[in-house]
Formats: C-alpha cells, sequence, structure tokens
C-alpha cells in the first residue's frame, strides 16, 4: 500500500484520507497513484550494472558523497541534457534526491514567508505543498490545452503590488493536465516574463515519455530557448525514467544560484545517496536508457490507448477531456455543477479511486476535474474501472438533472 | 576527492578552503573527514542481501515508498531501538535522508528566523550549517571532558529573554570533542530543562562505536531515563554504522512531533529511498548489524590506539587530550596562543590535514582545539601524520616562546 500512503499524503482533505484509509484493505482499482508501473522498472538492468561494479566503485557507493552530487553523473547528466538542446556548458548541474528537493531548494533559496508564487491552475501537488510549507502567496493562473493562459498571466502579474519570486510550470505533458504546451505558447510565456526579473522554474520531469517519435521536438525545453531576459531553472528526475525509488533529480541552473542551491542543499542533506548515483551514473553511461525509454513509451502508449478507447465507449457525452501526447494522465471535465469530490466518494465503496481536482487547485476549491492515471494500472482493469466511474457519473448526471427540473 | 569535498563543505574559512583544493592533488595524510573507513564497509553483506532479494520486492526498490518510511524498515528499528532502552511504544519512528535531514526537520518545524536554539561549544558542523541556514540566533555552552556545563546552561538560560526552541546535542562519542557524557551529567542535564518547554534534540549517531562493551552501559540515551516534563526528540544514523551514501537516518519522537515532522518532510523530498531502506532492512533483519559492529569496534579502537600512542610519543608536553572511548574523533588541545588554522596552513602544505577548532564553534572564532579523525586512515599513515603535526606544533611553540621573550 505503499502506492496509496503517497496518493493520501497528496489528498488536502482529511475525509477522503479516510475513505482512502478504509479502502485500502480491498482491491482497489486505482487510477490515483501518479506513479511508474511497478512491472515496467528496469530490474535486470540495475541488476547487471550492480553485479558488475568494481570493488572500488562499490565501497565508493556506501561513502559520502561531494553536495554537488557524483562527478561522473554530473558528466553522464551533461551528455543527457546537450542532446535536450539545454546550455549546458554556461551552467551548472546540481544532483538534488528527487527533483522535489529541487524545488523545495529553490523555494528556500529565494521565498521568504508571505512572497508570492506564480503558478499553474491546476498545478503539481507536490510542488504546491512545498510552496505552502514554505509560507509562500500561491496566485495561480489558469491552463488550457495550448498551455498557460497568456492574457490570464499578463494580468496577473500586472495585477500585483509585488514581484512573483518565480513562476512555476510543467510545460510537457503537464501533472494532472496531461498536456504539452505549443511550442508557440512556450515563446509567448517567456515574452511575457522577459525583463520582468521574474524567474521560471521549468520542471520537465515527463519530457522523455512522449508517444510519438514524431512530436519528440514538441518537448523541448523553453531553457533551450536561448532567450536572454529570462532566467530559467530548469528541473528534471529520474523518477519516470528509471524509478522514484531511487530519489534522484536535478537542476539546471546559473552558476549563481547553484552556488547558493549548493548551500541550501548543504542544509538539507549533506549529499544525494551516491549508491543511487552510482547506478543510475552506469544507467546513462552505458547507453541503457534510450532502449527502455522505447520499451516504456510502447507500454505507456498502450495503457493511454486502452484508457481513451474504454473512456469513449463508456463514458456520457458531458465528460469532455483531451487526449494526451505522453505522460501518465488523463484530466477529465466534468459539468461545472458536479463535484470529482462527490464523485470520487461514491466510486471509493465501488473499488475505483483517483485523484479529485481540487487537490491540484491550489485554493483547494475548483472540483470539476479528475485525474485519471494510466501509468501504475494492470491492462486488464482499466475497462471495469471505467465502467464504474462512467456509471457514476451517469447517475450524478441523472440525479442533477432530476434535481434541476 | 569525496570526502575531501565534505571536509572543505563543512569549513567555514574561504582561504582554508582554497589550501585544501591546492593540496588536493597530492598525497595527502587525511585527519580530516569525520566518515568511516572505505575498507571497512559490510559490501559483501549487501551484496549477498542484494542477490537474494525477491523480485517483488525489488520492483519495490525502484517505487515510491510512504513519508514516513519502509514499513518493515520501521518495524526493525523498532526493535533496535528497543534493545537500546529506548520508549519505542509511545513514540514513532520517522525515516530520514540520513539524521542531518532529521534535524533539518525539526528545524523547520519549530524554528522561525530570529529564534533562538542553544547547542554545545564545539558542535556538529553540519547541524550547525542547518541552524544558520533556517536564521536561527545560535547560544552555545562550552562541553568538559563529562559533558556539557551544567552551571553554564543554567546561566545561559537565565540570561535570555526568550525560551529556546530546543538544545541539541551529541552526548556519546561526541563529534568533535570524542567525549561521553557520565550517567550523572545526563541527569544533571534532564534536571535543568524540566519544565523549562526547551526541548532536548537528542543526536545519537555513535553510540554503537564504543570501544569497550564494559562500557556499553555508559551510552544509554537520555530518552530511555523515562523523566517526564522534558520533550525528547531522538535521532539516529545508519552512516557510521552501515554507509553514509545510503542516506538513512530516523527520529524518534512524540506522535505530535512526528505528525508535523511527516509533513515537513513530504515538502523537502517525499520519501526516503526505497532501494537504500530495502537493504538496510534486511541487514537489520537478518541480524547482520551486530557481528558487523564487533568488527568496526575492534578496526576502530585499533585505529585509535595507533594514534594515541603516536601522540604521546610525538607531541609536546604542552598539547593535551582525553582519550576516546568510542567513535571517530581526538579533540587535540594547544596552548591559547597557538591558533589551530595556523598549524593547519603549515600541515597542509607537508600533506596533513585535519579540522580546525574554529570551525566546530558556532561564532567560528575559538581556535585552540583541532579535530583529528582516526576513523577514515591507512593504519600505515598514522605515525608520520602526526610526526608532521608534532613537529609543525613544536616549531609554533617555540617561535611563540622566542616572541614571548
Amino acid at each position: 500500500m505503499y502506492a496509496f500512503s503517497r496518493a493520501v499524503n497528496s489528498m488536502h482533505s482529511e475525509d477522503i484520507k479516510q475513505l482512502m484509509k478504509q479502502a485500502s484493505g480491498k482491491n482497489l482499482i486505482s487510477f490515483a497513484g501518479g506513479m511508474p508501473n511497478n512491472d515496467l522498472f528496469p530490474v535486470d538492468q540495475i541488476d547487471d550494472i550492480y553485479k558488475s561494479l568494481p570493488e572500488d566503485i562499490k565501497k565508493l557507493c556506501f561513502q559520502y558523497g561531494p553536495t554537488s552530487g557524483y562527478p561522473p553523473l554530473i558528466k553522464s547528466l551533461e551528455s543527457y541534457l546537450k542532446e535536450k538542446g539545454l546550455p549546458v556548458g554556461e551552467n551548472r548541474i546540481l544532483i538534488t534526491t528527487g527533483s522535489l528537493q529541487a524545488i523545495a531548494i529553490i523555494t528556500q533559496e529565494f521565498v521568504n514567508e508571505g512572497d508570492i508564487i506564480l503558478t499553474e491552475n491546476p498545478s503539481f501537488v507536490g510542488a504546491l505543498s512545498v510552496f505552502e510549507t514554505a509560507g509562500a502567496e500561491i496566485h495561480s493562473i489558469p491552463i488550457d490545452k495550448d498551455g498557460i493562459d497568456i492574457k490570464a498571466l499578463k494580468s496577473k502579474i500586472a495585477s500585483l503590488d509585488r514581484k512573483p519570486k518565480f513562476l512555476y510550470v510543467t510545460p510537457n505533458y503537464h501533472n494532472p493536465a496531461g498536456i504539452i504546451y505549443t511550442p508557440e505558447r512556450k515563446k509567448q510565456l517567456l515574452e511575457v516574463l522577459s525583463g520582468t526579473g521574474i524567474i521560471l522554474l521549468e520542471d520537465d520531469a515527463y519530457s522523455d515519455l512522449y508517444f510519438n517519435e514524431d512530436e519528440k521536438h514538441l518537448t523541448r525545453s523553453m531553457k533551450s530557448f536561448g532567450v536572454e531576459n529570462v532566467e530559467i531553472i530548469y528541473t528534471g528526475s529520474f523518477s519516470k525514467i528509471l524509478g522514484p525509488g531511487f530519489r534522484l533529480g536535478f537542476m539546471l541552473s546559473s552558476e549563481e544560484i547553484f552556488e547558493k542551491a549548493e548551500t541550501v542543499k548543504q542544509s538539507m542533506d549533506a549529499c544525494t545517496s551516491n549508491f543511487m548515483q552510482i547506478l543510475a551514473n552506469d544507467f546513462l553511461a552505458q547507453h541503457k536508457l534510450e532502449p527502455y525509454l522505447t520499451f516504456l513509451r510502447k507500454e505507456y502508449l498502450e495503457r493511454k490507448n486502452l484508457l481513451q478507447k474504454h473512456l469513449k465507449t463508456h463514458m456520457p457525452k458531458e465528460i469532455t477531456w483531451n487526449e494526451p501526447k505522453g505522460g501518465f494522465y488523463i484530466w477529465l471535465k466534468l459539468p461545472p455543477h458536479i463535484k470529482s469530490t462527490d464523485i470520487f466518494k461514491e466510486t471509493v465503496s465501488k473499488g475505483v479511486v483517483f485523484v479529485t481536482g481540487r487537490t491540484f487547485d491550489p485554493a483547494s476549491k475548483k472540483d470539476d476535474r479528475l485525474r485519471l492515471s494510466f501509468s501504475n494500472m494492470p491492462k486488464e482493469h482499466i475497462e471495469k474501472g471505467v465502467i464504474i466511474l462512467s456509471e457514476t457519473i451517469k447517475r450524478a448526471l441523472q440525479s442533477s438533472k432530476i434535481s434541476l427540473s
């Protein structure tokens, strides 16, 4: 029930936590967890790497490492990021204990209590919990199928009496919205930020998980656009391309931001596990990542296609969504008078869970969406889960029609 | 040069960092690093554990875990701590990414900028850097060979206009002072804190590393004394009994403190590596720890004895120290007119490094001590290192006599 606990942790509402706990004994069909599939991890590849580690490197696994990261892994990441077009030369890499730690470090570096942070709405709950814990004032900007709402972003910035410390976005295969920003939208976003002094925090945990090779170019990160006048901190993660259990992430930033970040990291956990860094480094250095990603993309595409097919078959026409082109999530839109939390309360008693819309709203209110994750789902459960969910929504639609009539 | 970087990181002074960097190419004799010995890690034991992990557990290694920790490891730690007499039943364990993270979590939970934290003087630099980063006002209390100076502690508390948030101590085999608190001193400390509302943060990273089985009882932790009216948070670490590369620590606290700490941890790195927790759990559950500790104690005792012997032979009589009964460190006392930083500048050019006294003073001033670590030292280097250090100190004594005369 580990996956579970995490899902529970990232929910805001106490009553939902209770429901999840009560249900946790049952054989749940879970669309909730935003984690990779247990059966898809590269266990054999890591076995091979572990077995062939030379004795002196094995000893190093057990020892402290430098705060900035295991130097060979930094080198491997330089190649990996260069390949993605990122400006590695003029920037520095800091290895972090998961990319959430990178977000926590940046928040500690820049944000004092009461400072403003801009986020998308919806936004990744892990980041929201970091910002909330730091006592930040979160202002959120809606997104549509092509990315952040540029008009809303401009007027938000204009309306504020203080400069926000940064704007946090996840442009590629958004969690929870499943969308990818169009290149045009990315450019517009940079234009809005240009010269404002608002840092862009670009969280890129999912960009390797596109479904179609032809669309790979769409994942190009804003930090690689070469725009001046916008300070961009780029974060990445091994959680989706190797395994969250490694707790490995990284950030790419200017030298100046890197140096302070290193000091903050030193006071958070001294350094990230050498053991995990050494295994991950060989995974990259021995070129095991690319074939593994090819395999992963096929597997997740298959699950997405199944979920998409069953949703089309069973969902009432009032329910809409954008078909994702990568990542883990489908973000269903309910009619405005139906709350995803109410749907959840029904489906959980029938053994189906997901994450409610308001979980991803910094204000914990907007609740007309629900996040279905297809990543950690046995394929044979998808249809049954969709049927139970669809029937619950249909009943809610009917009773709302009755009460409205 | 990993060990090195950490030593560099924990030094305050820029000029010393420069010197260390310049020297890092040479074959240094390093008494500096406060880490276990590379050649003593239980590499074979962990190999065996890894190889015999069942497939489903291996998959779990790659996945997220609960924020509070991998449940079987929590169970194993319960037995381990019960064995030490700790009140496991009425308290909760939180697994952390190294025990430094536990200190960081507690600091974030209790300390706002400008709040007072009490520490020993000298004190563990890692903790000092956490407290400084949080913007705390650190007040330090001297220790002697039996523990914290009770009179000084009392008058410090009486002199403050605000209640300190906590007192941070490392009573067993102190880093850097090498001492162990007497049971009497532990009791007196608790009496002073009783009823004040000042939390005791008891850092117990070294208690398993006693040299003499007969003195094991002296390591009994204050949290196990059953004193009421003092809130005690106990922290422990796998860094000294398995390997710092695992980045595994834990804290034992009341339910109330645990719950907030879990939320803070969630916003720091979501959870600690399942991979590392699963390996560490089998190390405990398969009873591999006790035989390994028996081996370690013998090895470190041998190194301590060598260092003690050579210091006795070569050091001028003006230099004093307490022979440690466990842990990693000998804490040399220089005559007051000789600065450990000046000695360092000389020895580093001759290929010998240690950590200067003022590194461990929260005010970065008191500099009449130097820390020699014997833990990560090839035995055959000890004498040569001591001779170079002794001769440097002798020259400093002579020239100070000349300049005084």
